[in-house]
């Protein structure tokens, strides 16, 4: 996979401290049951230390205090973030070197960076941008006045609608739409006539948006994602939403026309969020949960649950059965 | 964007009464807050006059008895609507002029219409019918047998299955599955067996259909779609379902099988129905609300709410803490 | 359609008494109310026996012990079990021709069987594999180290990253996503790091999934679907979750990180399961039903709803209203 790092070379990269042989060399990552030689592996807490003492991994990455006998270990105050780190170390984003395959249709007036990959059946709209190191999967479709900036990974058949924006080193994953018209309509003795929806679609950068997930254009001005935000899948995100920076939104949740989630939220899980509602920074909001049209949602780290939702000391029953909310739920444990 | 009209023509295709310069031309759309010379606006409540009287847009649109000062302006009973038409002439749909981009693949035996568009990579089956002012937008796909009317947009990598039909002037948003199998099956000793899918799916006209939504094809006869009737994304119908005219269904609503949703009925977000119900004509149905299998549900205007859903004035604390039920939430209001 | 089939045949395979000309020929399967001669359509309870005595089907399958006059008709203990057993018969599965579009774009390394159809503009990677008798509908994308078995349909657009696992006789709908990343991230002061996702998707044999469900790839390991599972539409599986065999999951349901959901559930549409929950064998979940993480669901038939879900005796109101329990609702209703 890649020419391996020293021990000690890890454990100063992660800040940590360094048992055994500094020199044994790693060369990939694991999961401390299936972990062969060459891999590193992590222990986050000490109550599982059999895992991490009968692993066959060439490291373990361990909660600071705790030892192994006859291991190479790293202790360190958070080992998930740390294996993170060397993840990130051991299996970089591959290069993205220059290839254009040769039926990928690419509009005379756009303008690439380079080295891109646009892959096979993909199309790139007139006066689109693309930026040097953004890989463009098989089958995606980008619009017309589209910026892409650089480092972003669009996966197969994503559709991006004419005239929106995503910044760099953003991950969008297959089939994921962005620029749908946002969903508005006035009412008059025939039916229903479609309100203009002119505005567009700002994604900053270092998001991540699920499969499947949809974000409307704005009716007028945009709808914006904030930098560092992670959506999960099947998520829906309305005109005019504003989601502030690292936001985590799980799946299936809908949100309505013009809401605003401020910074640093986390959102479970099938939360519906009415219109015109205000989430203010650092709330958390259990999964199911339902927030009123123009409810402003308390912060710093409050949590709220139920339909409506209401701060979780006020059922307390949910409470004590969900545990953890949502977040820490999907986002923050090791799935092993 | 276009050639403009005269703030007079515009007053009179609302049929309201211009104060002002009645030859000052307009050329785009625009809200009170971003507007430029040469747009016109429109003041939803008086209570906001202030936006309005501060507003750089060249003309706006006014309820009955509000005067701005200086300013040109438009009086109509709905200041709103007498927008969405203002629009629908200043931004209308542009016109299709005949294109079959050189990689789509048509089969010999469907027969388009003159002008359509067909886009990059699209797919279109055998003895598919498509009429004229229709685009098919790149990497979309036709199935045999399938019949799409007049001045419809499919949008890019919808797919239609094999023998369905798409009214005239319906809009298909990307990624839309239409025609899928309903989910049927009998269990035997061994496991599940699928029931025939062997119906087909019927959309009328003037129907716009959000991305990522998927209507199953019906087990028998058919799954239809009302004119006039709006569904967001992320919607799921099942097979044999029924939605009659004007019918607005927010998103990630899923309604299931054999399920009638009569005219007029107004369907929040994240709904659930079970199967063989029925909303009868104008019910409202609010957001999460869950709606029992074979329930019928009373119309005319009734808002329910919650699990199992209920007349709104028997959980008078949601109805006072939801205020205006789902479709005003998403789909009557100004999205500033 | 077919050459058709005596009466007595389709009643020796099913294990019923044909009563009437058992030399009749039967070529379609139909409703009892659309049905023309040389059709056969089933009666599933006495009750609506009027119907089967007014077809025009040229036989129906009735349950043991009635008897309709003047008509073809085959008894059997379970009516709608058998007219499946005779659809298949009379709507096989088309035969799977060999066939490759000259548009589509098979890696060098990919090993096809035979026969296989390979769909225009779909993409198939490096050292992929796909079984005998599969067919892979337009745009479909095939990643590098795929394995999918024999018997398969892929529909159009659907994308399967790469080194997924595809057994046979499986079905996956248009647009659905097999193995994006899982959703799972670790934060430190600047916002959140990706936790890898370096694991697989394994779906098993004779499974069917719904148009736009996703299914993530593992963190470490695999996220396993079981044999006979039976998805329907807009349904999202999480990372290092396992199905089981013959479960029926229905549309817009979320499942969690790590839960695993043992053999012959049946799960309704909309419900959500936090993430390391656990349900045992036969247990039945209502719709809408909020699981909390780590909770351990007694099987065995017993049905759950709410939120947080509980046995349906505690919630006797739902259990009175709601009448059967989802999969009922959804999967083994004639859905006329």
């Amino acid at each position: 996979m890649n020419s391996g790092r020293k021990i000690s070379e890890l454990a100063a990269h992660v800040g940590g401290r360094a048992t055994g042989n500094p020199d044994e060399m790693i060369y990939d990552i694991a999961q401390l049951e299936n972990a062969g030689s060459g891999a590193i592996a992590f222990l986050e807490e000490q109550k599982f230390i059999d895992r991490a003492q009968n692993t066959n991994a060439s490291c373990v990455i361990v909660p600071e205090g705790v030892r192994l006998e006859g291991k190479n270990f790293i202790e360190v105050a958070r080992p998930k973030l740390a294996f993170v780190l060397v993840a990130e170390i051991l299996r970089p984003r591959p290069s993205v070197e220059n290839f254009r395959h040769e039926t990928a249709i690419v509009a005379a007036s756009a303008r690439l960076g380079a080295p891109v990959i646009i892959g096979a059946y993909s199309t790139v709209g007139e006066r689109a941008t693309i930026g040097a190191g953004t890989e463009i999967k098989a089958g995606a479709r980008i619009g017309a006045d589209v910026s892409i900036g650089r480092d972003c990974t669009i996966h197969s058949n994503a559709v991006l609608y004419d005239n929106v924006a995503i910044g760099d080193r953003t991950v969008l994953h297959a089939n994921v739409v962005i620029g749908a018209d946002g969903f508005g309509y006035v009412r008059d003795e025939t039916g229903y006539k479609k309100f203009p929806q002119t505005g567009t679609v700002v994604i900053e950068t270092d998001v991540e948006i699920g499969a499947h997930t949809c974000i409307d254009r704005a009716a007028f001005g945009e709808t914006r994602i904030g930098r560092g935000t992670k959506i999960d899948n099947l998520v829906q995100i309305a005109h005019n939403v504003r989601i502030g920076e690292r936001v985590v939104i799980a799946s299936q949740t809908g949100i309505s026309g013009s809401t605003v989630i401020e910074d640093d939220c986390i959102i479970g899980g099938q939360v519906g969020f009415g219109d015109h509602a205000r989430v203010e920074r650092g709330a958390i909001i259990g999964s199911k949960a339902g927030v009123l049209p123009g409810k402003i949602v308390r912060g710093n780290g409050a949590v709220y649950w139920g339909v409506p939702c209401a701060p979780a000391r006020r059922i307390q029953n949910h409470e004590r059965a969900f545990g953890t909310p949502a977040a820490d739920e999907k986002g923050t444990r090791p799935t092993s």
